[in-house]
């Protein structure tokens, strides 16, 4: 069977070759041929809950596979990168989960072959109730990993930490460094030893896991994973984990994540501040508190819009408005909703003598600025916006219903614009502003968070827009283009981002000449000669690709000058 | 003039061109050819105190250096690797301090060329408040890096963490992966951003380092930081700081670390225990602590002669005795000082509130222990042990005087065995009952402390010897091998080690047929062809070395088989 998109250079005899391998690797059910657009992005693929397609930014035929095949176990993985190398085919593994906002489990090069490693590789290998971690495989999320401990009668023992939605892979958000919002809210660094197949086929394991374990005769035993493998990251010489975190140097078979034990107490709570203007102060207060951990965890500041598109649609508050709402407007839904223009939610973590200090300092702190209103959460009981969904994240269970503030819109969809800044109001301020410029000019809602890690805010910009509707889509992505460029001129860049923009981000990162990006490649070309394992990935193309052309395709001939204008009559600023 | 040691495969003409183009790179002053290891091992090159020699554990001439080159600046770092790679010339960088226990600052390879990167790239190159963070070179000791807090008045607001000894290079220390004993006792979890020069000579920036900072003009400006260097670690695209520490992939010209705020309250505290046998139930009261951060930094249990060394030498507390002492001697010795045959010590941080909760729990919890008994520290008040010393170093104040308990015995030197552990009763007692035996058994004292991590322990042993006679040097050494075999067969591995034991460390993590250090020795090939950046490091060896002939020249033949026999009566056990 022909696929729509061939893998690049590859006849379709060599394919068919390439096919009959893998399905002698992982079996004929295993391997899929995918003919058509809507094939790739069926629910199997996408999500558990099978509530969504994806949301393509190109024409939906440009990112795709060729086929999808799915390993069921380590061995099976390094067979198919060994006929990889053979047929000089290039792959890309996925896991689980919708990976929205990023382009879903889609190929960066057109016609890869898919891995999905989330279909049968979906085991929780182990959970260490006295020292608070598991070993993962790619399949299991965040959800079957709380439903696990669920099983076993530890949720309230272990948490774990969770993103916004509780659908995607663990150890997939996790070497993308992705973020949650509990104390362990930094993923890649919670994480303890991994397991990878190398490009090559090899199979490594990292830290503590190179050490074997004695087995029962006293002799190595190399399949036990070493009691320390995920009790100590680093292990001896060359610490190697982060290499292969947003990059595409080897796939993570298992992983190891640190859970948080039961910190003796838990409060969630809001604070809701009246006025756009009120957002320097409220980044001022947060620095102070988050650096000397009064705040405990990965907080959020949301904007109105983002709580608001959670409790309902555009329409439901503006019936009739396309254009972005302005400032009228949003105050009608922030009196409506009893929410502020900015609402930050946060939770206190221990004992009740050791909260109840922890929120003194918070309230006093916050309460310098003129209209903050403050909400604890309790069960049962009314709440301000989103608290009750925020409530269970920053408590590590898994939750669905932040996807619906994509239905802000028709038909819609979204993509994410998530620059790394410093903690400081003046900054906040001034990205914001360009970000709302650049979003209301464009002719889209200011739909953002800040989420403050321990020394920098992630700024989280999500571009909601009318899958259905080409030109919005070409408008989307030419205002998220332009935005990185102004950011970039500003000296911040972007933390991860979707497979149409890891090129342009990639090359902003510039120094000395693209050294850094030299050295990726060249570790690229070391371990990947043929350049089959997930060519173009976060930029790093192997020199068997003309990386200048595979840029241009994806669209980076988009610039600045080229915004479509938005139709619509202009907002009042 | 001809180097005591000339660097292997080069004549002497070589050698001598090679430190001529050295010498038009860095100046006359800055490039010194060894003669002698006396010279080597003089003072400037050991410690800013003057104090001490380097306690070399084969003989004092093996592990040498031809010449040692001290460049002035990046620039002239990049132009010692290339003209290196011109001459194939090894090199050896090191930084400032000791590094006792761990080989000095002399090569892996005799007749390497030291590069002495302190003695003038020593600055600290930013101190920012808000986001308590700093910038600095490899010459920037924990001592230096303190007075200069001191010296802009910020040592009450933003505390660094120490090791042991405030002499070593707090870059040197963090990139071999060193610990301290506070909340940010992790150094290289808490570093952040690395300016590194690659073995070919180009320079690169990790992180958000390799985003240009816009200039005055706005253009972008190559010389200063990005403002998010020292915030955010990761970056875009794969995170390459790891494969830079405990690596031979490039020289760390720059760090950013991150200090932290002052707490708003501290108090240090010490608890001792009567019995050996209590140290299973102290390690499994500190786990269920530690995990949950009601023990909020990485705290020690050390054993009584770690503490008695520090206050007097063996002579002092049994004179005339050279064998190890036996359970009545150490009697003696924890009634006559008041302490413990363990003494844990650990602090509170944070208000006074928090203070007392989490002392309640610490109080309550290890009450539990028969004998235990709670001291806290008070400025001016005698306190037993070293709670004065360990006060200061919990509180990030450098310190020297725990390298006293080196002079334990006469002549004294040491160097250390470090395996990391589980944090289980259970693993402890094996561990110290395997690493007693054999101790004792090669006629040493049994001087040890358990650093607990988060969720591991660094198990510290001190082998302490008379340099002078190198019958108990080679003892020692031969003892050190025997743990090493001994623990890999149970499953543990070391987390860091001497250059004479790099090898044989490296071999025990050996999961599929060392397939982490062929990643290891992969990327070593790609990045430094020409083998020039210290070859052996930790084990890494370039593919222009014959790695089986470099080990065995170390002495690695030494096997548990040959472990002499110590002359002294056996004590009783």
């Amino acid at each position: 069977m022909t696929p729509l998109t061939l893998p690049p250079g590859i006849s379709k005899d060599t394919f068919a070759a390439y096919v009959a391998a893998a399905r002698g690797v992982v079996g004929n059910d295993n391997v899929e041929v995918i003919t058509g657009p809507d094939q790739f992005t069926k629910d199997d693929y996408m999500d558990p809950a099978k509530e969504h397609d994806m949301y393509p930014v190109l024409d939906k035929d440009y990112f795709v596979s060729s086929a999808v095949v799915a390993p069921r176990n380590v061995a099976e993985v390094q067979a198919l990168m060994r006929i990889s190398n053979e047929f000089k085919v290039p792959v890309w593994p996925f896991s689980i989960g919708r990976n929205i906002g990023y382009g879903g489990p889609a190929p960066r090069v057109p016609g890869s072959v898919g891995i999905d490693m989330g279909r049968h590789m979906n085991r929780v290998l182990e959970v260490n109730e006295a020292d608070a971690y598991c070993l993962l495989e790619p399949g299991v999320t965040f959800q079957s990993l709380y439903d696990h401990l669920v099983s076993k009668g530890l949720e309230d023992k272990l948490w774990i930490d969770v993103p916004d939605l509780g659908g995607g892979s663990v150890i997939g958000n996790t070497i993308e460094r992705g973020v949650g919002y509990s104390p362990y809210g930094d993923h890649f660094m919670m994480h303890c030893g991994m397991e990878i197949v190398l490009p090559n086929g090899e199979l490594v394991r990292t830290g503590m896991g190179a050490l074997p374990e004695p087995g029962a005769t006293g002799a190595p035993d190399q399949q036990s994973p070493n009691r320390c493998w995920q009790l100590f990251n680093y292990g001896f010489g060359p610490y190697h984990d982060g290499i292969f975190s947003q990059s595409n140097y080897g796939i993570v078979t298992k992983m190891g994540m640190w859970l948080m034990p039961n910190p003796g107490g838990y409060q969630a709570y809001s604070i809701t501040f009246e006025r756009e203007d009120d957002l320097p102060a409220i980044v001022e207060t947060i620095r102070q508190l988050r650096i000397t951990m009064v705040i405990q965890n990965a907080a959020t500041i949301r904007s109105l819009l983002m709580d608001a598109a959670v409790l309902g649609d555009k329409e439901s508050f503006c019936p009739g408005v396309t254009r972005p709402l302005n400032d009228d407007e949003l105050d009608g839904i922030q009196t409506k909703l009893g929410l502020g223009r900015w609402i930050f939610y946060g939770a206190l973590y221990g004992p009740e003598p050791i909260r109840n200090a922890l929120w003194g300092a918070i309230h006093g702190s916050f309460s310098q600025i003129p209209g903050a209103k403050f909400h604890l959460h309790e069960d049962g009981k009314p709440t301000p916006g989103v608290l009750d969904i925020r409530a269970k994240t920053m408590r590590g269970i898994p939750t669905y219903d932040e996807l619906k503030w994509v239905d802000w819109v028709p038909n819609g969809a979204h993509f994410f614009f998530s620059p790394i800044a410093e903690v400081r109001g003046e900054a906040a301020t001034r990205q914001f502003q360009i970000t709302k410029r650049r979003l209301v000019e464009a002719g889209f809602d200011v739909i953002v968070d800040f989420i403050i890690g321990m020394r920098e805010m992630h700024h989280i910009v999500c571009v909601v827009y009318d899958r259905t509707k080409p030109e919005e889509r070409a408008r989307a992505l030419a205002v998220v283009r332009t935005l990185i460029d102004e950011c970039a001129a500003n000296g911040w860049g972007e933390y991860r981002t979707h497979l149409a923009l890891m090129d342009q981000i990639a090359s902003t990162y510039s120094f000395n000449d693209h050294a850094l990006m030299k050295l990726s490649e060249s570790i690229k070309d070391t371990l990947d000669p043929n350049g089959i394992l997930a060519p173009g990935k976060n930029g790093v193309w192997p020199a068997t690709y003309d990386k200048e052309k595979w840029r241009l395709q994806a669209g980076s001939q988009v610039t600045r000058q080229s915004i479509p204008k938005h139709p619509g009559p202009s907002p009042r600023l």
